[in-house]
């Protein structure tokens, strides 16, 4: 079969990241977006409605019907978090391949049960982390493995917040325990964990300790927090992230040769340009009066989006299992569980009073 | 007298950090640089010959023979941390001004015997700290204060880092523990700690702990570590200072309506020009694709550079107080000793295992 083959998605829930999921689908040439389910039929036709959904799009009045149908080969789940156990799961043994929102998991013994159901039906799990499919993140990346522009990465300081209003603070599903227990962390602080991850060419940190001062709701759902990683060879990372901020996606990272700076690394300034910028071998001048060098800003270009660019991803991988007899590429789960790992960490370091937590 | 009243200044050691306050001195129009000591007369010779520096200016072979001119109105001492007691006390006794190299001690306990001298003779004490006398710094300073603009802080990062050759790393006095026992600490991370006071409006934090992962040398000189800051109305600070990573000076602070970033605090990159970034109540298009607004830049231009600002505010307190009766200003000897409580924190939670310290 051509290595393009189209692969048919569903979308099972409307949750507003949906709708940019959905674009994404429709940007991506490999893939048709087949159908979309919500818990009644109405919620669906509202949904196809709003986002002009071709009349050929399959609407479904339940999850399960949408799982049940044989021309779904893949599935992209933006249900609420606490939701993935079953409906991961289930999608996994109805051999759907798996495009997961963010966060994962409530907790990593969760995700193991997701992984296992998707390892044992063979189909390819992959969470929902758009920025790591732009290309810039991937300049940035090859930017790290540079020993002589970066050389070895010594420090690295991320954050990511967005000032919540009232109506978020309230109903938003990311501040109920219920369904989103992770809050902050889990939304915001996964970004920031996944970005040390990157420069750390996803080696897992040692300890985790998280930073004093979190803010939680009166449900206990994180508001606000932060936590430092340290890993064995040295480097030190920290990070913030939060409801109750000014919009901010930060990345400062320092290596022995280089530095890199981004301030837009999760959602771009502009949809189809983006850049970073870094300086090697900073120096000043004779009289410490100024700088020899400044740094200097890289673009990167791209003609899709990076949703969509996780969608083509994804669907490669299908694509190989489905028509060229490919395995599951473990990579993606791999890193999705470190992730989610770091989360829990810290998590424990919260509740045992910013104790050290060591991660394994 | 006349409000520009020439002030006589000695340079109390022929350090590297002199040529740039000799060069400072002779571009602020208020200052005189009446003389220089060293403990040999010729090494002051060869720091006039250097130097450029007129004839007219008297040269000591040692710092005894400066501090007895009467001449003299104030030093400026740039001598090794350990040696601030001795000659910082001495020099006040003696009835002169001092403008003293960072860090100004090596613990709160010596520099309060530096405050005492000082307010015991009625001369004025400033620490080094030049950025902050940068028209920029101001400018942020009131980014911070605006409610609007900026709202209440949240979090902010700093880190200050540059790659020191061996050479240094064996024979600077900044890894020496005789000399500068606080290394990286008290070098670097000093100005990381008076960026996170000054967003704080010099408010001290209740909590220091240091991060994992310092690195010192054989003798017990730090050379690399952080440490998170936190305050009792919910803001966090992270900080990172090296001797062992490539030239980083960064700031950034996130507040309810506004973030502002900085990428060479310290020193600018440009010696007349300087900027910042901040964005105001940042927001996404409809979809999420894209920001609806990106950042602004701030360039903030000066005729006279930072350390010459610094000279001026100096000697504008030292004139107050010879020509115009005026008492010597307490708010700069008080920002020094806040700085100097949380260096003490830091080398107190590493000594601690990476204890919370609180600070008081």
């Amino acid at each position: 079969m051509s290595p393009t083959a189209q692969i048919r998605i569903g979308i099972l829930c409307c949750a507003d990241i949906a709708r940019k999921l959905s674009r994404a689908i429709h940007l991506c040439p490999t893939a048709t977006l087949h159908g979309v389910a919500s818990r009644t039929l109405s919620k669906a036709e509202s949904f196809a409605t709003a986002n002009s959904l071709p009349p050929t799009t399959v609407l479904y009045g339940s999850y399960d019907a949408l799982l049940d149908d044989p021309d779904i080969d893949a599935v992209y789940i933006p249900l609420p978090t606490s939701l993935h156990i079953p409906w991961a799961i289930t999608a996994a043994r109805k051999k759907k391949h798996v495009l997961l929102e963010k966060p994962c998991a409530v907790n990593v013994t969760e995700l193991d049960q997701i992984i296992s159901a998707c390892e044992e039906s063979g189909v390819q799990l992959m969470d929902g982390t758009m920025w790591v499919h732009h290309p810039r993140s991937r300049a940035m990346a090859d930017f790290f493995a540079d020993s002589l522009r970066f050389g070895q990465l010594k420090s690295i300081q991320t954050s990511f917040s967005f000032f919540a209003d009232d109506d978020f603070l309230q109903n938003d599903i990311r501040v109920k325990p219920d369904l989103d227990g992770l809050g902050a962390l889990g939304d915001a602080g996964w970004y920031c964990i996944r970005a040390c991850l990157l420069a750390m060419n996803y080696e897992l940190p040692k300890f985790v300790t998280a930073l004093r001062n979190p803010v939680k709701n009166d449900a206990g759902v994180i508001l606000s927090c932060g936590a430092s990683l340290s890993w064995e060879n040295g480097v030190v990372a920290t990070f913030n992230c939060s409801f109750l901020a000014n919009l901010t996606m930060d990345i400062s990272a320092v290596g022995t040769n280089g530095t890199l700076h981004v301030t837009d690394f999760i959602i771009p300034y502009e949809e189809k340009s983006a850049s970073f910028s870094t300086l090697t071998k900073g120096s000043f001048d004779e009289m410490t009066l100024a700088w020899a060098t400044k740094p200097s800003e890289h673009i990167v270009n791209t003609d899709l989006p990076q949703e969509a660019l996780m969608v083509k991803e994804f669907l490669t991988l299908v694509d190989g299992i489905k028509n060229h007899g490919l395995n599951p590429e473990k990579k993606w789960p791999t890193i999705t569980r470190k992730t989610q790992l770091i989360i829990d960490a810290v998590v424990a370091s919260i509740n045992r009073g910013f104790e050290a937590v060591e991660v394994y």
